[in-house]
């Protein structure tokens, strides 16, 4: 079942994916500017069968990437998603969860906000983003799931970038993390899979 | 079974949408910030129902609010979604189908972009989107589609604002668009449907 999912990911990453440097791997064929519905839901149903038994009453994502495989694991699980949204100028901060995000790809600073009635601390959180790499997102989501006093059941990551460090490090501090694909090297154009 | 749909999303809209100015309704507790998967499922459901014939080969939206719906309606229709990309700056124009989209929510303008790659003059395309008001986010997909020489199915909008004019010009010039909620005034804080 495992070997399933991850297996045609892989298959599609490897088919469409398009490396553009040592660093960035572009699968704008199927999940960041065009989406494969069918995979999404797979996405899904996989994100779903890990975490089933984690009792999650939230699925917690960031604009808008996040939004197509959040939305079917959410599906799956039985719950409602709440993507975070991504603000430039804030005139209502009272009424929102805030937290700064740095994108290394884009070299932009942006501030995303949940609004604070869609997260309490009643609610067991799972994330679910579609690339993790220096962990800037996953943080800055982690970060608004802590001020609502909410707790991290984990977090779901459709394509880990393994070489750089972001799960390295979240995992270290405890925090259970899927990956549906892990890729160890863009190096020499060539992806290479955990 | 139509009865059924617009009921269910009605009821949702009643419950909890709120209305913040005779133009404005907030529904981000199911459809702009949290989604209700189960309700999404039943909105692609429906829109998948009422083009069934129409031989779609590709859904297009907008991020991110149009994301949800158009994921669940090219699910069932068995095509791809492409999402148009709000861009502030662009550096490769060339390789995009670029338009430009005022937001009077906003009151700020989009240049929105769909990768060339994504759409071609062989797709026969749906346009799924969660409002329709003053109708300028539709006509900036209809001009990338358009550009791309692609067919126009129609357009399936989640919410319409029917009180304002975009609804009622785009049918004018012959476009088919399918609303599941159409609403004919938010005066004095009231909710009304036709």
């Amino acid at each position: 079942m495992e070997g399933h999912h991850l297996k045609r990911l892989q298959e599609k990453i490897i088919e469409e994916g398009l490396v553009l440097s040592d660093e960035i791997l572009k699968v704008d064929n199927f999940l960041n500017h065009q989406i494969d519905p069918v995979l999404m839901k797979e996405i899904g149903l996989e994100f779903a069968r890990r975490f089933r038994e984690e009792q999650i009453s939230k699925v917690l994502t960031i604009e808008s990437s996040g939004i197509a495989p959040a939305l079917m694991t959410a599906l799956e699980l039985g719950v409602p998603v709440v993507f975070a949204r991504k603000k430039k100028s804030l005139t209502l901060t009272d009424a929102f969860y805030e937290s700064k995000i740095f994108s290394f790809t884009k070299q932009e600073m942006n501030t995303v906000v949940v609004s604070r009635k869609l997260l309490t601390n009643k609610d067991r959180v799972l994330i679910i983003d579609d690339f993790l790499a220096n962990g800037q997102a996953a943080e800055g989501l982690i970060e608004v799931v802590h001020m609502a006093g909410a707790q991290l059941a984990g977090i779901g990551i459709v394509i880990e970038k393994a070489f750089q460090n972001g799960g390295a490090r979240l995992r270290k501090s405890g925090i259970r993390i899927e990956s549906l694909a892990e890729i160890t090297s863009l190096a020499n154009g060539q992806i290479t899979f955990k």
